[in-house]
């Protein structure tokens, strides 16, 4: 059973700012260990990943090379449903197409004194994804990750998947094949994160690393943060559902128990204006989950982090959706953009009853790596923007330099840094 | 002395991996004291602040208060040499003109099939600024800092900056004053980091935190990070100059020594095509360095870490220059742009003889702060991007879910999501 909390009463800002806080995750310190994981693919390099691999996926690189052949991978192709295929396919077209228009444009100009400026826009050289193996081994993560590196021009896309046992999920290395990644290692977990930081003998580094993990994966992100780039620590997903009378609480429901299902953390919240639509959902809730493969974790998700939120009016919702900043917002309601207009933390929306997040999970051609853990309030979904960085461009002759240099020598030498005042002044007076 | 490298000879490829990967800073471990000192004032608020603000700064807020007053802000503009407040508004007009054109414009479209797609961004609400005290409290980094988050849109700014022994350097507030930020508090360290992650019964929590600090700030702000968003975590600054034999070693050297001046750690860097120039601008380094203020960090920092490497022809150093992938690259040749057609890595790139990088630090218009320690091979400098985000939108029809279904229920069903599978089927048949 979800928490019921209601905006008219009197406790209910104090068990809101309650809820918002909750946390939803179970951080394991496992900081020392990815540490000496860590160290040790620094130091003995392939070595270091023979021992890891055998240790913890059973997997022997003396008798199966470490990186997946191109053979393996047809194979894989060919032992995919085709309709798998053909949707992987979609799919591809469609974030291919989405991301695109994301591409910086550079922007180089000069000011009305002379000076030029510039922005300039180059792709990183190498990218490192990572694939989580087991059950959350997902194929269209691999997409989501891998095409908007390959429409930022990125030359190197270098997939890591842990091969528990010696098993590739087939559809993770056919989304590969599709999205054009050809270098896949079959090793995971932080002596993975470490070999593509760091490289070893068959593994040339790389300068970013994406993709989702375990909390070794993460911690192991957050130690090589510096030597490369990382994006974004995803936390559990979650979805608020702003929801009218007008709605059927079977797809409201089915909305909120597919987040339910992804993970135990996960966060399905609705809010509605409509205190008999609430009571549909939360029985149409229990009726589904009986039907679930998945239904202990849904279940589990929505007893410990589910919430209905009873608001007297829908413009309610949106001071709530903005402190909630969901990393999925769904607006089922008659005029969603009057909504829309006001909804200023989210990490993507879901317009009218007719976008189910699911969508945008798969086929909608945005991205489905969003920010979690309301770090929409200060963060962005993926994008090409990940997988690019603009270089920022000056230049002065020698007019401009004796216009902007008063203003400069002035500056540094209040701030005491001499040196960097004669760096102007000598340009101007060779005697300085 | 520097070292030489010369790239004609058998070991430099050796030389030079290891003149890359040399650590230019001491990385103090202050983890466990950041941990207690963000606990406590988690728990104990304003009170652990002051008890902080005594220890540290040497300062009581039962006699003062923690936040700066508007007449103590108009004591400090008056108290700046007015020729100071003058190239501080030359600088924040120049600033917030080349930022203003950074802004990303909103991108939302349908696609052939009818679905509606889109990015909208929007500016963070609240931003913490972290200025240093001492020595390193540099107006020019209020500015910025504080220019682009205006330009951005963000409503509440707000700056926090150590007063050791009560003083607070008048030009910062002067600068904060011309930025329009106008929430101040004297406090620093890792207690004003938490306090603005998390807030106090004075200060209201942030959204995300930017700005340099020491040693303590940078692990609170790792610490922190999630909660809000930060900032990159900048390390020693460095430049690269390139330059042909037509330049007055004094201009070059003038320019290492203005990096050099910064910090023991600093790193400054000639290729040169020509030995004779190398000679000479080592000659005058030398001689230079006898007249700064900051003689003696220049000199380590030149002693420690500054290099000249030496190429057969000008286009060797464009692969090196990939590789270093500086903070500042400045282009001393004849034709700067038949080079930067093929640097790909550098946080910015000042161009021709006429533009020394200290133009960039205060009143070019570009942002000083800018990606060290080789991080520019996957990151950017500071721009308006850094204080907004962006939600992405999708919007489907009856007719659109009709066409996507298909291929979003065989995509969830093969990853094993029923419920996200039923969330698609559900709105095409009620029965499902």
């Amino acid at each position: 059973m979800a928490i019921w909390l209601e905006r008219a009463s009197a406790d209910f800002e104090q068990k809101f700012a309650a809820f918002l806080t909750t946390k939803r995750e179970v951080s394991e310190d496992v900081n020392a260990t990815v540490r000496d994981i860590i160290d040790d693919v620094r130091n003995r390099g392939d070595a270091a990943l023979a021992h890891y691999s055998i240790k913890f996926d059973g997997i022997d690189f003396s008798k199966v090379s470490m990186r997946v052949t191109a053979e393996e991978i047809d194979a894989a192709v060919a032992a995919v449903d085709r309709s798998v295929i053909e949707a992987l396919e979609l799919a591809a077209r469609r974030i291919e197409k989405h991301h695109a228009r994301q591409m910086p444009k550079d922007d180089i100009y000069e000011d009305e004194i002379g000076v030029g400026l510039g922005s300039r826009w180059t792709a990183i050289e190498a990218v490192g994804l990572y694939v989580p193996g087991g059950t959350a081994s997902y194929p269209s993560s691999v997409l989501m990750n891998a095409v908007p590196a390959k429409v930022a021009g990125v030359e190197r896309i270098v997939m890591v998947v842990p091969a528990n046992g010696g098993v590739i999920n087939p559809a993770v290395l056919a989304a590969a094949r599709i999205a054009g990644v050809e270098e896949i290692y079959r090793i995971g977990g932080a002596q993975a994160v470490a070999a593509l930081a760091y490289g070893t003998e068959t593994i040339t580094p790389v300068a970013k690393i994406v993709g989702p993990g375990n909390a070794y994966v993460a911690a192991a992100k957050r130690h090589v943060f510096g030597t490369v780039g990382i994006d974004m620590i995803a936390g559990p997903s979650e979805v608020l559902v702003i929801a009218d009378r007008d709605n059927d609480p079977d797809w409201l429901a089915a909305d909120l128990l597919a987040q339910a299902e992804h993970d135990r953390g996960a966060q399905s919240i609705l809010i509605t204006d409509n205190a008999e639509l609430g009571k549909a959902v939360e029985a149409a809730v229990e009726r589904q989950l009986k039907r679930l493969s998945r239904a202990e974790t849904a279940a589990a998700s929505w007893a410990d982090f589910g919430a209905i939120i009873l608001v007297e009016k829908l413009t309610d919702a949106i001071p709530l959706a903005n402190r909630i900043a969901a990393e999925h917002l769904e607006l089922a309601v008659d005029d969603p953009d009057a909504l829309m207009a006001h909804i200023r933390n989210a990490g993507a929306i879901f317009v009218g009853r007719h976008t189910p997040e699911v969508i945008g999970d798969y086929v909608g051609g945005s991205n489905h790596v969003l920010p979690t853990a309301r770090s929409a309030r200060f963060s962005s979904g993926l994008s090409v923007l990940d997988f690019v960085k603009r270089t920022s461009i000056l230049r002065l002759g020698p007019e401009q330099l004796r216009q902007l240099a008063p203003a400069a020598i002035t500056l540094a030498r209040s701030e005491g840094l001499d040196a960097h005042a004669r760096s102007v002044s000598i340009r101007l007076n060779p005697e300085s």
